[in-house]
């Protein structure tokens, strides 16, 4: 495939897709907010291209992955933006995990610049990315999803086309509710074994090797018994999630009681001091409801 | 090994670790209330023996697989019972799952008679055992535990000590809350994705591919979609469960906030008339609550 | 007291409000969206001002009373809005429930006017008004609310003073966030009562004689038995007041569990088709999770 | 009215029943578990009888005032206890907060007795019975309630019959699940106040002058600001209601989902120390999860 694929947002899971991408031979230009970050996709073979406008005309398909709409909207509107470069023919695809109304608004005005838009938000942390794992939820037109597949498989693994523009939004942000939920449910598992006198490691080797361990509680399990090197996923993250999942129960009419009680207790992380932690932090909050402290 | 291994209760789950054990070379005594069950078994090479005391008079090292407490002190108690048929030099393993305190009183009881006891419930359904990938959490003495592992590890994958008496039902119990809030959480994303207008079958396959699935869900969450052939855990033996969990909490001083609206919504299962449907039934109490009638 | 009072928002609470200002004596000048609801205050010996610019250069003292931030919105800004009326020497008291931010924009837009505003929602139904013992917590500078404070008290029974601008309207989102949580309790005390072989009327009648029975569930739960004649507080107008409540907990780092899960039941409300009703209609949810079908 | 009353429980509320009693006129026969609390009772007429079967020999009616179902047993049963006292004629009236199931399966003795029964707990705190505004909820034969009438009008206010043995105490668990909710509730409405920079006071004084306050709150809230001098009804009292309340809801498959969280909160209140104080104490387990610490 000869076309060029543009890539804007270069955080943890930006830059593993850029990865794949280089890896199968794609010629890939890209941009981030922070250029400093570009570094090794640079040395790896990605080209730079600034402001995302020019990326936009240099490519024939361009990715987003960034952290939410504030942030989507910094790379794709003015006169510096995707959208001036964006034109007939281009595919643009938005891996961010945003609301779908937010969604379908862009889809709306990707079209009048006469290109097409897809929201393909992923499921998978940077490691699912980089075993070549990562799945994606996507909404859009389905000749527009057909068209961009192989591209998309050759950063993952999986390709589910899910329905019209917004859709892979919903998709996503059906799932991620069940990440806190899961969370919250595993930290009282914890602590139970916890203070019945079994001790934490002992426990969550035992749950993680149980029916109840998701991918999610693999990976992020661990960072109960010990905080991350690096945080990707921080409770104000989980939480903008959450937040997201919650308002869309309200327009659709679904009530989410589990998803309504990992909130607060997010709520509760941030207040004790731990917003900016790996969202694991949930269980120091149900710890401290517990009265122990660590 | 020459040891003979007796097993009682031959339900779905005893019936497939009596399998693994024969298939593993095992002379294997059997006993089982209803004994029509037990006919594919002794064909297979099992042997009855009636009543438990005599099953544990003739075993070296004998297992229960049973519903709930009730049901254990039925096949252990009085003159026919298994504790009737212990003696010094012998093991029983436990491997149902019920309160801590139920299972250290009945260890001390075994220990009167000279033999000892294990608690070692399991996690993983049917098709686990079948697979070869159940696991043990087992309490009691650290010698016994590592004195039957080879045949447990004839049944299963993975053998985990994790203290002494009523530990490895404490750890099951934390496990099992898991359950109900793995399941509610998704429930609430598979009617969050059909409202808003995704088909049932992909909103499954795409959460059943994702992060979020555990073991339990890819198992259980398409009964969602269509109920199960046989149904193996019901609305209320899950609720048996979580309220084993609630009662745990209480005495360890524990607050456990999913368990407790998980539980609730098992209660809402009942009063639909599901009590003795997958407690995967938990996803059409929701749904009624959203207004969605199938 | 020889000024001239404004008010505009003649709904329900308005009404009832301006009613005890013409009966103290004042000359009230008023304003409505939709002028004939006006027409019993104009016979009762109100003035009617028309735009609310003109009310507000009438007035030496203007109330509003009106539904959300949008509504007050509609008769605040613009060149025929509140603030194109005000001036020096005028106090804008807001009784409506808002979000707090919305009131201290709103405060420092009537400063820059030359004006002084007071955030002073109130507690109570139009019975309370009607008895004369509304009460109103007051938000902003100290000499304003004790200017305003006589004319509060010709109105209703209590004014207390808070704190500055928009922690009167903090103060009430407080206050309401009860409301939610014991429409609920009240709706699961109905329904064990019921379940159990008590007539709703029996229940009710016991429990609203009980040391549980606050004002607002005196006056709202008999609506569980029987529809309102005219439907004041809907579920939509409860949920406004929640969401108000969840997200002043986000910003102060509060958990707020039961309002959180009283949230989800009056989504489920809505989902059943019960969005223009009583907020006791939080009842029926319950009741239909509970297997009740009146 | 000639006949003799006895009285089982002296504690907070059993006393101020009884000198209600005292104060109408009646004869009234005394026995507590520890006799010195009675001192004051002897000395305002109260006579004493020992044991409780002696008590009930002398009365013709006899009531019970005590913690829970193991007190109740521990007076009623053996040799020594109500039930061996009491034969035709005698109608007995528990007034204890105990399981619909525990009172039935006491009428049930009671009436083997040849002695009648009835279940009739009470709504209010010792404040509600000083003021004479104490009521009943009672269960068992409709002619024995209407029998014993005047005698409970003679403690307090209202006296509501609510059906067969049992109902009572139904009605009571009903009633009181709502304590733990409102509790909670007002805890998140304080704590939003007080983090929003509303003080405590007055944010208390607001509350408790609202639409929200209920008897209870306006009694129990003020603990939320210091401790009562004497604490007549803890964490772990309260737990027990609601307990029994969710055992009743599983019974009668009634979800119970604000009584389900408030009991976590009790819970939580338990882990971090407060077991023993008065169970407005669930303020402290909120705010510990808001990161205040008083």
């Amino acid at each position: 495939m000869a076309k060029v694929v543009g890539f804007v947002g270069l955080g943890a899971m930006g830059s593993e897709m850029v990865r794949r991408l280089l890896a199968a031979g794609h010629k890939v230009v890209g941009y981030n907010r922070t250029r400093s970050k570009a570094r090794p996709l640079l040395d790896a073979g990605m080209e730079w291209r600034d402001p995302p406008r020019a990326l936009a005309q240099a490519a024939d398909i361009v990715f987003t992955m960034v952290a939410d709409t504030e942030a989507l909207r910094a790379v794709t509107d003015g006169p510096d933006g995707i959208l001036a470069g964006l034109g007939r023919g281009k595919i643009y695809v938005d891996t961010s995990t945003v609301s779908p109304a937010a969604s379908r608004t862009l889809a709306a005005r990707v079209a009048e610049r006469g290109a097409r838009m897809l929201d393909a938000p992923v499921s998978g942390s940077t490691v699912t990315v980089r075993e070549g794992r990562l799945s994606f939820m996507v909404g859009g037109d389905k000749a527009d999803c057909d068209a961009v597949t192989p591209i998309l498989l050759d950063i993952g693994a999986r390709v589910t086309y899910v329905g019209g523009h917004g859709q892979g939004a919903l998709m996503k942000i059906a799932a991620n509710l069940n990440l806190g939920a899961q969370m919250l449910a595993f930290s009282e598992a914890m602590l139970l074994a916890e203070k019945g006198g079994i001790t934490p490691e002992l426990a969550a080797e035992v749950l993680l090797n149980s029916a109840i361990a998701s991918p999610m509680l693999r990976y992020r399990g661990p960072f109960v018994l010990r905080e991350p090197e690096e945080v990707l996923f921080t409770v104000n993250m989980m939480q903008k999630d959450l937040l997201l999942a919650l308002e869309m129960g309200r327009q659709l009419d679904v009530p989410l009681p589990t998803t309504a009680v990992a909130n607060e207790f997010l709520t509760a992380a941030r207040a004790i001091g731990l917003a900016g932690k790996d969202f694991a932090a949930m269980y120091e909050a149900l710890a401290r409801l517990s009265g122990v402290l660590r």
